[in-house]
């Protein structure tokens, strides 16, 4: 199909196909002639995938470019599946957690470090989503919303069932489990933000009602 | 202090201080004279806050100005503290789901409101929170995610969990109440999305060693 069939079968306007086009987020079709080609149903498959990225999951399209390039890195192997999603997700500033000149200066130190090691996660302790962790816990500090150490358990209980639901929903195949684990962070975090406001209404209906 | 020692204060640039100023975001100081005026610690508190909501809550300008509003409003008492909240964090397409002339209409349909009817959970099934679920569910769906129903009700057992520690702590007066909704609900979910990450690791690494 031309550009003009892509855009009517996403919904995405053809400006908006062809900046995806020049800024590689989108993989060129067929040659046709020196100004026309051809695309196929991976290409709308792709539009589809980048739409959900940017609109539902809250990427920029830089975030959604480093995601589409690190779920089809022929590289992946050698990298873990966790690290490879986490490092896609968190931007070019990512600092690489297994360097081992970094491992030679003092592990850094936080409150999000210390609770997290009380709690008996085994997570590196380099790893910046605990900086993300500490940010957002100063956040709420800010905002004074009493969020200590025993609520923060609480929370963290109900993210390790939900970590238990993520990781059993891996498959085996690398490739696959990459676009699942990238992915899966990516969407499911707004499907679990819906899930948590709905929730909030039911338990206060219920408490209501006693 | 002049808006130099607030700029001082807060790290927060003496532009955006005269931005936040100009979109009523901040709250004037007392004039000292025609073009000085003088700031004080609730200057303080609120660039902190709007930060909070806009660096880690990640609401643009609009969004964070109709949640402080929200949070101040003096007519809350007539609304729910919850539909508020939702009102305020759902933008100004927001549909009010208690007007009688909607409820003439027929009830909509969607999986998110078949599968929330399926489990019992007492929502509005005009709740447009039910449509970002859908919206969400459907972005899952074009990733490739395997999210059925089974799967979404094993997250939405975790997110009752979250909830009833939300709804715990919820303090009893109304406008400290709403304050603590919104600016929680609004400011936990990167709480919630961070430990969601750890959370993975930790049981990813359990998996591994068995």
């Amino acid at each position: 199909m031309r550009v003009s069939g892509l855009a009517e079968r996403t919904g995405v306007p053809v400006a908006t196909i062809k900046y995806y086009l020049r800024e590689r987020l989108l993989h060129p079709g067929t040659p046709r002639s020196r100004t026309q080609a051809d695309y196929d149903e991976s290409h709308v498959d792709r539009i589809r995938l980048v739409r959900a990225l940017t609109d539902v999951g809250g990427l920029d399209l830089a975030a959604a470019r480093r995601v589409l390039e690190t779920i089809e890195d022929p590289e992946l192997e050698r990298l873990g599946v966790l690290g490879a999603a986490q490092r896609s997700l968190l931007g070019p500033e990512y600092v690489d957690v297994d360097d081992e000149e970094d491992d030679a200066s003092p592990a850094p130190d936080s409150r999000a470090r210390r609770w997290a090691a009380a709690r008996g996660w085994r997570v590196h302790p380099r790893d910046p989503v605990l900086d993300r962790l500490d940010r957002a816990w100063e956040a709420c500090d800010t905002a004074g919303i009493g969020l200590d150490a025993a609520r923060l358990d609480a929370y963290a209980d109900a993210a390790e069932r939900v970590a238990e639901i993520d990781v059993d929903s891996v498959p085996s195949e690398p490739h696959d489990a990459l676009r699942q684990v990238v992915l899966g962070t990516v969407l499911v975090d707004p499907v679990l933000a819906a899930l948590r406001r709905l929730a909030q209404q039911h338990v206060a209906v219920g408490r209501a009602q006693g």
